[in-house]
């Protein structure tokens, strides 16, 4: 029976601030950047991988806390852990001394996401399974037995959760053949880095509708005369039928959220991505109240399913963008698309980075096939560029995620990235070509 | 002209888990530590001291934190930094990539709030003040140029922050003179942890009253019978002239937390604190409505000014309990201060760890003297454990904390300290006693 017997944590960092790839008015040079998790057991084929995402300085402290976090998992059997992932999530949360530094947020919740991110990754490719297949093919009460729960009684309770669930599980394998066809629809980001000229706004807008997309996402926030601009090159671009989101990566107070997308209203944005703090529930809700139709997205940096559970309480938000390494695993990440579906409001995940394509894929699918039934307003994020990193890389076709089949989260990095990329020893930091 | 010139971030860690001093229904063996920042200038009669509070597994992830949040201090002139409190935190906090791993939360917020303190004290003995005079020596736009209004101008302008402070400024030295006289009054939690018996918690009650203590405060969540007994026992000693508070250490969901409190109401609690989460805005709202005329505490673990903003706008709180270590220092605490006050919520400061006694008697003297200029319904925490570490260690005096008069923050602690509870290498942690 194959045991695990060490964890790695790699910090991999992507010189990704020479070329503004991820720039945006907030976060004008970020390195994309992982702290990544492999646990190995003592049968050489069977691993686990996984990563919570950075932007550079600091990955380090969540390689530290990553560390730390996963030892109890060392020793462990493998058959132990994959059949009792609700127990080996609360069992690693329950530290009470590393909860006093959140809890459940900031780095020790980024470096629990990274673990179990691995611990999932372990499961699936245990059972031989993609993790969105591992997902759908437990049943509602598994399901609710792994979701964390906790502080969300007063809006969901397990019996809820369960009937909810036993509601789409009988049509599960229709919406799955329905998938293995289109699809899961995405959009990409990739035109619309504020560091980019006009020129090339024009021509990756272009090509984004000439590949299939129906949805173009842009910066904005840093100066009010060029998001006009830019926004009217787009709609120049892709004209009134795509759909033109907006993402101001939280540089505003509120009253200035609220002044200057209404001065961006003439382009029809279908969101506002994060116009404030990620913190700010009662703020979104404001914002979401005075810009209507234009819709509020908010969740990359949506710290917990309290959190969550919150933006849905207030009808803060029109559109649920949880975070596929921040959010503390399929854990958590179940328990916000059941509170997401109980009170009606699309899930469209938070994606780009470095990997996070490749896993909210999984999510997506998951969702559809098991939790919403609905693709309504439904559209994930895709960003292309670091995809080459990965053994089993995100595939789209037609604007949509193709389903994945490898075993696995689809989290495995080539070693040869690692021997690349790891920070600060890496061929590329420590050579010429970091100097 | 001094420079800083090295800044030394030290591990420490109390062995408080032996004796349950601490022990509450959350952390039941917390080993109380700090990650202590020492800014070290080349003149050897001045340095700053700083640190945040934790309950020691972890403690290492802030240190490392801490030492890169306080890079770009070193080489910086004393004097610009003293006299630019503002600037410097701004320039700190504006690290687009360790923002990434908040943003302004869990641990990065945590190290930020330790370097920020230890710059403050830094400030404070270089005018050769204490803390807290050379705070009400501010003018009101010192105050606000110093305190971080982001996110805030939806409940809090910067002139209404200058006009309050204004109205209060012309009668500060009665209020200095008076606090001279009285102290400023404080309540003990050292009767109530969990762990001790119930011959312990009479006994340490009766002292409390014997001592001058008008206020009492009992861990409460771990088991409701066990409540009801050690809540008569305190009534017992203290009777009902005096205030008897509880403290849940978030261990309820919303539901929970209702109905329990309300089997407790009968021994008239002033508040209840940490009833559930402490991201639960509108759950705190809940309970509070529902437990009246019960008060609803919370704040310790407020991870930001935005959390607090929206507990004071959505009526969440009776008390607010802001954390001297966990908040960004003096420039977020003013703001939440502000804040409190514009909404008229009283500030009882949460206390006790390490060191936090000796940090926020310097924050209620401010908030009487130049901000709430009130002592209605405030009252600061006091934890009789571990002063015998620090230089200058805060006095009480009939239920009072005595003004202290040393330069500085009242932050440093022994070099013998240091020797013996650095982790894992000083006398204790390496030594028999540690084994």
């Amino acid at each position: 029976m194959a045991k695990i017997i060490s964890v790695d944590v790699v910090d991999v960092r992507f010189p990704t601030s020479l070329s503004m790839d991820g720039s945006d008015a907030m976060n004008k040079d970020g390195d994309y950047s992982a702290a990544y998790v492999v646990l190995r057991t003592d049968d050489p084929g069977l691993s686990g991988f996984g990563f919570t995402f950075t932007i550079g300085r600091g990955n380090d402290i969540c390689v530290l806390a990553a560390e730390q976090r996963a030892q109890p998992l060392i020793g462990q059997a493998v058959d132990d852990v994959v059949h009792d992932l609700g127990g080996v999530y609360r069992r690693l949360k329950s530290d009470s001394q590393l909860r006093w530094l959140g809890p459940e947020k900031g780095v020790e919740h980024l470096a629990m996401a990274a673990v179990m991110n691995a611990v999932w990754d372990l499961a699936a490719r245990s059972a031989g399974k993609p993790l969105w297949r591992l997902l759908v093919d437990m049943t509602p009460e598994e399901l609710v037995d792994v979701a964390d729960l906790t502080y969300l009684s007063d809006v969901l309770t397990k019996d809820e959760a369960v009937a909810m669930l036993a509601e789409l599980a009988p049509t599960r394998a229709d919406r799955i053949a329905e998938l293995a066809e289109t699809g899961y629809p995405c959009y990409t980001t990739s035109a619309g880095w504020l560091g980019y000229s006009d020129d090339k706004l024009r021509r990756l807008c272009q090509e984004a509708v000439d590949s299939g997309y129906r949805h173009v996402k842009l910066k904005v926030g840093a100066d009010l005369q060029d998001d006009i601009r830019r926004l009217r090159i787009a709609r120049e671009v892709i004209g009134y039928d795509a759909d033109l989101m907006i993402d101001a990566n939280q540089v505003w107070d509120v009253p200035e959220a609220i002044a200057w997308v209404r001065a961006l209203a003439e382009f029809k944005p279908l969101w506002i991505e994060e116009p404030t703090s990620p913190d700010d529930i009662l703020g979104h809700a404001a914002v979401r109240e005075a810009v209507a139709p234009i819709g509020v997205a908010t969740g990359e940096h949506g710290m917990n399913r309290v959190l969550f559970k919150q933006m849905f309480q207030a009808g803060a938000i029109d559109f649920c963008q949880l975070d596929s390494a921040r959010l503390a695993s399929i854990n958590e990440i179940v328990a916000v698309y059941l509170m997401a579906k109980k009170f009606d409001v699309p899930v469209c995940p938070h994606a780009g980075g470095v990997g996070l394509c490749e896993l909210v894929q999984h999510l997506s699918i998951f969702d559809y096939v098991a939790v919403s039934g609905s693709l309504e307003g439904r559209v994930t994020e895709y960003v292309d560029h670091l995809h080459e990193h990965f053994v089993d890389p995100c595939v789209i076709d037609n604007g949509a995620y193709v389903l994945p089949e490898a075993p696995g989260y689809s989290a495995e990095m080539y070693e040869s990235t690692l021997a690349e990329f790891a920070f600060p020893n890496g061929r590329y930091w420590s050579g010429a070509a970091g100097s």
